[in-house]
């Protein structure tokens, strides 16, 4: 059954009734009924995140009030790092913080190799609960791409220059690679670990991968995701799953991700739809891309957006609507319920 | 001789012997000099900026210390609304800041008509003073774009999201037009103003046009640079001055960019340089594009870098040297003059 839902077929490109949707950071602070849970756990994302039932419940609740294509595991891309004894912590403004940055090969070195269904058990309990409910559409499973992990593991927090990693690509590469080749081989068992769990997507977000050149995209970024995706489509128990890659500010590499083997490209707002399905639309499924901004504009004018949406990406299957980056925490619920009704409405017309 | 300078030729795509060089944010933190005057104006940028005597030394710094092909006068891009009184600070960690942000279509309609040649006289004098100098090289002058300045002023201060300008735009875009006319406005008398004090190259700075989608930003970003370079372009006394537009970003709408009618595009390093020449190359001139973080490489990484981007644009004129972005406060000087010398060691071989 799932794999009769719009969610499987848009993604191997095969006839839909009307254009999937589902929203990046869906179960959010957006929604009253995930910040009542939130105040009740004390206010931290990382103990939500660790606790299966809330995690679980969580993940379920823009499904009870949305008529949305796909749930997405709560959960966070730095769980990987956390495991690995990092010292993770949220900041109220800031973000995440690591208390253990890593930023030489002996810190390197010493990383454990994780097995993600002991370290990293409380994702698994979570999507079999999830599995375990009345579901009756995709669960989508993700990491983090281990470029912009690592950011975050070198850097010790969010940056806007990310002068620790890319001085570190520059002087001394091959620590950084050996980063990177241990963050690939957890990517790895953890994706696959989810999909065993009952994931029926999964989504690589390389939120940071936008901040490199063109060379050092494909070396430290690309080539990565790239393993990721051969790893899952070479084992027999993973291989049937969609694979979804996502780099914010990526829409000039298109045809280098689309060459990866995986079966979608998460692209941005800023990318014209139209344009990248001329590029890679032969190849791959594309999902996006509404500026998340919208969401804050006339009912009206959402829909004239979603419309503008759906005439760019044109006939046909292989579009996955969606925010070209996570839903903002001040949006109204209102103005999401505006949206899914535009795309069910307007969308069945491409689907002929 | 300020019109055969390297820097004006290769805006014109006229031989050269050399590509020529210059670094944005070139007077700057990481000069010890500069470090050394800040201290003694009780490190406010804003008054190193407003004094013109220190600004013109500024300025100079550089040009000083290496043999660079432009000088670009010491200031910033929130003059403009500075001088409308929305009282600009500069915070320690967080940049910029307004005490008065403008956020409805009233405060806009208040905003001051400005003179430039009184409320903005600290920079003609400034700019006065350097061709004054003994300087040999072009004088860039500069403003922000109207997108990008009114992003602070609605804001009050730097952002991720740019959720309130963004919330405008969708909700009241007829007061966000209004708000960028009334910049553009200021913007096209600032740089005509900044031409008649002695500056011989233009460029506007459109740091945030990059958030947009591609149809906000031409509405709300590229229309507005235009009729600055449109009003520039049709006026006696300023329309042999290049122009050079940057939108940090900005690449996939490079050929819109050049249709404006500039002179030159500046672009990031997440760019090929390679492919924006093909794309638009025989329409404009380019700048740019190291990754500002090659900076910290070795010396030898550093000449590889120079030679990859030399290759990268290929044979004849219309290259101007540059980093992607504002070269940051960390880097030695020492680097800089690897870079410097790796261009002027590799670069003939390109203007045979």
């Amino acid at each position: 059954m799932i794999s009769s839902s719009r969610l499987i077929k848009a993604l191997k490109r095969q006839p839909v009734d009307r254009s999937p949707l589902w929203i990046m950071r869906q179960a959010g602070r957006y929604l009253p009924e995930y910040r009542a849970i939130r105040e009740s756990t004390g206010g931290s994302f990382l103990k939500m995140c660790k606790n299966p039932e809330i995690a679980c419940e969580v993940t379920l609740q823009p499904l009870k009030r949305f008529d949305l294509d796909a749930a997405i595991i709560f959960s966070d891309i730095l769980t990987i790092p956390d495991a690995m004894g990092l010292g993770l912590h949220f900041i109220a403004e800031g973000g995440p913080q690591f208390e253990f940055p890593v930023r030489d090969i002996k810190a390197i070195e010493q990383l454990p190799t994780l097995d993600p269904n002991t370290d990293l058990q409380y994702v698994m309990q979570a999507i079999a609960l999830v599995k375990q409910s009345s579901l009756q559409v995709p669960l989508i499973g993700f990491c983090g791409s281990p470029w912009t992990v690592a950011t975050y593991m070198v850097e010790g927090k969010s940056s806007r220059t990310f002068s620790t990693i890319k001085s570190m690509l520059y002087q001394d590469p091959q620590s950084l690679l050996a980063l990177l080749s241990k963050l690939t081989r957890a990517s790895c068992d953890y994706l696959h670990a989810q999909i065993l769990a009952g994931v029926d997507v999964c989504m690589i977000f390389d939120t940071w991968g936008g901040v490199l050149s063109g060379a050092a995209y494909r070396q430290f970024s690309l080539h990565f995701m790239q393993e990721i995706v051969s790893y899952l489509k070479s084992h027999a128990l993973t291989k049937h799953i969609p694979i979804i890659l996502f780099t914010k500010q990526g829409g000039q590499w298109l045809e280098d991700i689309a060459e990866t083997g995986c079966d979608a490209i998460g692209i941005d707002w800023t990318q014209d739809l139209h344009h990248a399905r001329s590029r890679v639309g032969e190849k791959v499924a594309l999902q996006g891309n509404l500026d998340p901004t919208i969401l804050y504009a006339s009912n009206e004018r959402i829909g004239q957006e979603v419309k503008s949406l759906l005439a760019a990406y044109g006939t046909g299957s292989g579009h996955i609507v969606n925010l070209g980056h996570g839903i903002y925490p001040d949006i109204s619920p209102e103005k999401v319920q505006v949206m899914i009704e535009a795309v069910h409405q307007y969308s069945p017309a491409y689907h002929p």
